[in-house]
């Protein structure tokens, strides 16, 4: 059943009113609240993230059962975490997991135990090249456990004996993902998508969490011709498990986008869909390249995010990765280097601007056909060209000529976007202008 | 009926007698004669000034009704002017019409009478910007009256008692349009359009019209396999006019070009056709390209010249636009400084030249079969091919083996052209030696 | 009849065992054997230069009748020669073919008789923007006779009586070429063709033809999918004559090279096949690309060495031509400057690899089909797969996982390897590990 939007507000007041140090602020104070939760996989560190987005969005959580075949994979037992440490011969906590959800590797089966250097350091992982960061690690396919820790850390340890301690327990549960659909007027969907499952790393992926939450505020109560569903999910088996369960929904996506490093300083980089030219990768490159903004372009590659999945060969989906720097690209990716100092409040504010402005453009995005094809209709005469002849056209009366032009039934307003380099909502506005004078009809 | 070329002349002899200096001296005198009339739409001084083109061409002047239903338009009311002053409180004239056509908003309603500067400033248009200048303003088909001139003239102005009159009439009459057919060899056609509407403003567009009667003037008499249609029309209207009363013709255009500003010294600008890759639009790059000049290649916009209404959507014809440096893209642009001083006899003259290559790249543009594909056939034995070997091919030894390689029914000479590099002339030549042998025949 | 390779030799072993000092070596040395020999289109020069060749590899030399119609040509006269020279007035050799092949007009007709130099001088052919150097030159369609000189040698000559002496013969025989088929598990044919009619010219050809069967004698007895065809040829009619004797073994011919001028110190240029992007064109150029050097991409041209002929409009085979420094465009070039100075070890080491390069690519380009398409599979639990996450994928991994998501049915390996730009090498690996898990199978 299509349960149409309850208001009448349009995107083009979500833009009036936009606030960009406000929004920026109430981002990056959510990302802090996130930050010390140690997220994973599976376990109450993400059911605790996603109930504190729900202050802000009626996203709702799933529950999929330990054992579940999704695809090729099985959902795995679920992992939780109360505690960790390392202490000296002394009784001193050389390492505490409450300082750090990243001290420990993700996925760590319980210990408790005293050992000596040497063994202790088969388990011990450090970034000697970054000797003051802490890096992320995981082991969620192979029973194992261990500590990450600074290199200035490691060096400190002598060889005495330590107690070891991880207080986690892994066995039958749920992996927990959160999801929010957006009716509009149609039930063609736009999925963004965002993994969930870092612990105490901002940029990758608080931002994106929050960033999505926000995205989703926003077109709450907007009249869309489109919906709109937002999954907040673990990375890798979160998408198997969500498109396995989900696989009806698929065909009725139309556009997706994953959010990903949406936090940083860096320019912003589009990683497109494996389709290379859908309508989303045309609208993405076309709202960066008017921002006036440096920006990448990458060409689809099966590593990176969970773009991964959904364009899969047997998925395919039009789904695109939407990021600042890139995974990889920057040295605090994937270490404890990536905090709260590494994401600004305006690099989220402007992040969340333009995913708003792609939105605009999948929204106006129609096809229209001229009604006076022969030779240009007479404007002036409808109120819609300026009076005074040898000077210049108004943007305005140029966007109207591009659409009578080009409304032939074979461009849609965003190829017109392309060609005449302007904004969608000129367009739009040309478009709705024409159509009240019965110059254009939209395309069938 | 089809009117063959009473001669045998060759393009081949236009290029062989081509006198750069004399072309552009000629030219330039008939910019100079024009230059003073002031021209509209409609009226007498487009009258004149095709009849002053007769002198060197047989063009017919057509003359439309007012009130002649022309697609979404109507033919407007006639406009002509016989003076125009603004007097000060001495009696002085402080705007004189007769020193420029530019003094008068084109089009403007009759009007005498005494005012007080308040009033009069209402219906004054400088160009602040540029204090010497007067701008170019028009007022077709909102009824108005209205001086332009040059914002020192108006600095100068007292607020005393000015009497003001335009001497004007603006009534049922006729829109006036000069056309010129050369039927040749076929009935696909040629377009070559220019407009005739701007009064005292020599690079737009009175070296457009000098060049368009040129042209036709050196392809009168020559043997051609396309018939040649030439229009001075008035921009907009005109062209929606003609297209309007010649909807039968259109579909035998095959190509065209809309001239324009081709006599100022910057390097020159093609824009494609709304097609963009057609066969006008690639032999004007190939030739261009070939030229040794610098260039510039722009794709269709919706602004511009009457390619707007030729390239129309239910129109779409094979139009583009051959220009020097492009309207609006020269501060000169719509002002009394686009004078004899911005237009010089050699840009006119090479302007003229590349056109002619132009049409012969068109009417070189042939398919031919290769009649001996399997492998080289043995040109030396025919004559066609150095004895001593060890050397490099000749520019012509080249051109047969492009043109016989890729004869295959697939590519024309033009595809070949691009391919090579090489002029449409020695492909054209190599191709003719080829048919002679038997080595090659024209596709069907 | 197909014969089955009798070796399981890898081309990868070939690789494995490769010593480039030793291969440049050892095809030095055959170059330097050859550069004596006086080749011509026919003759024997041709023979004994085959007949060195097949110390290294078991080629077999075909004789065509001169008369033998091919194509629109004649297989010409033969024509052999003992010695050449000009004497002056003192009995004195001022020129002796023994001391270069260089001298006489290749296919000179006999002459022995006493001249004046302004008579003399008509027959003499020299490179004065080069005074040092001996020209090539070549004179087999018509019948006349000459000789080849540095600049310096004539400003010798004085006006004396010359004897004059070209002891050669041109009377009905045989055109001689070399052929060598290396049969693998199909009919597919890679085609190595060269041409073996020049004389004492190093880079321009003998580095081809030793290039070619050094390529052949690597080849020899390792497991392969193609079959492969080496041939060596006089130019053009050589070419001619073996496509119009070889009709049905065309359509088997699936990729071609042409090898030429790989033996000078520049780097590599490939010109594409006429169809542009053929496999072996993509194939080259990837290779290439991967190889970290600077290289040059030329499109196909009708000027050139027998890829004039293989891609003929009524032949048109995917071959290309691979060369270091084209011809044309080195000095050196046809003259006596292409000598063994000019060559080098190392060069001629270095494009045998690149060709081996190229067969590796060819021989691993296959199409596979994901038999796990939704979402990737778990590669973890199969062995292919770190178990540490949060860690970069290896080299391996990204192959994998680019193999998994483009084996659609509609992308190659080849297509692949220009995406990821991965060595083919390691993608035709992961495909293989993918295969053995049943993961992935070969392409119907």
């Amino acid at each position: 059943m299509r349960i149409q939007s309850m208001s009448n507000k349009t995107l083009n007041e979500v833009f009036k009113t936009w606030n960009a140090a406000g929004q920026g602020a109430e981002m990056y104070k959510t990302v802090s609240e996130l930050y010390p939760i140690c997220r994973s996989i599976t376990g109450d560190g993400v059911r605790q993230s996603l109930r504190l987005l729900q202050r802000h969005i009626p996203l709702a959580l799933h529950e999929v059962p330990s054992g579940t075949q999704v695809f090729d994979w099985v959902v795995p037992n679920e992992w939780n975490i109360r505690d960790a440490y390392i202490k000296n011969a002394k009784g001193e906590k050389v390492l505490d997991f409450q300082k750090s959800s990243l001290h420990v590797v993700n996925y760590s089966v319980p210990v408790r135990r005293k050992m000596r250097l040497p063994e202790l350091r088969e388990h011990l992982f450090t970034l000697p090249e970054k000797p003051d960061w802490i890096p992320y690690r995981t082991s969620y396919y192979k029973e194992t456990w261990g500590f990450c820790l600074s290199q200035r850390e490691l060096d400190n340890f002598k060889d005495e004996e330590y107690e070891v301690c991880i207080d986690s327990t892994l066995k039958p549960g749920n992996l927990t993902y959160g999801e929010l659909r957006l009716p509009g007027a149609t039930d063609d969907e736009v999925l963004i998508s965002c993994h969930s499952c870092h612990p105490s790393l901002c940029n990758d992926n608080l931002s994106g969490m929050v960033v999505a939450a926000n995205l989703a505020r926003h077109l709450s109560g907007v009249s869309l011709r489109h919906s709109f569903r937002f999954v907040w999910i673990p990375g890798t088996i979160g998408a198997i498990t969500w498109l396995a369960l989900n696989e009806p929904v698929i065909p009725r996506i139309k556009h997706g986008l994953v959010l990903s490093c949406v936090g940083d300083g860096g320019r912003f980089t589009y990683k497109r869909s494996r389709r290379g030219n859908a309508e989303i990768d045309r609208a993405v490159e076309h709202v960066l390249r008017l921002s006036g903004k440096e920006f990448d372009l990458v060409d689809f590659s099966p590593s990176g995010y969970d773009e991964r999945q959904y364009c899969s060969p047997g998925i395919n989906l039009p789904v695109g990765c939407f990021m600042r720097t890139p995974n990889g690209k920057y040295p605090q990716y994937h270490t404890s280097a990536d905090d709260l100092s590494f994401v600004t409040a305006p690099a989220l504010a402007e992040s969340l601007f333009e995913l708003l402005k792609v939105i605009e453009a999948l929204e106006a995005n129609r096809s229209y056909v001229n009604l006076h094809p022969k030779c240009e209709p007479q404007l002036g005469r409808r109120g819609l060209y300026r009076q005074m002849g040898g000077t210049s056209n108004s943007g305005f009366e140029e966007a109207l000529l591009w659409v009578l032009n080009f409304s032939d039934g074979k461009h849609s307003l965003l190829d017109i976007a392309e060609r005449a380099k302007l904004e969608m909502r000129v367009l739009d506005e040309a478009a709705g202008a024409l159509v009240d004078r019965q110059l254009l009809r939209i395309a069938d």
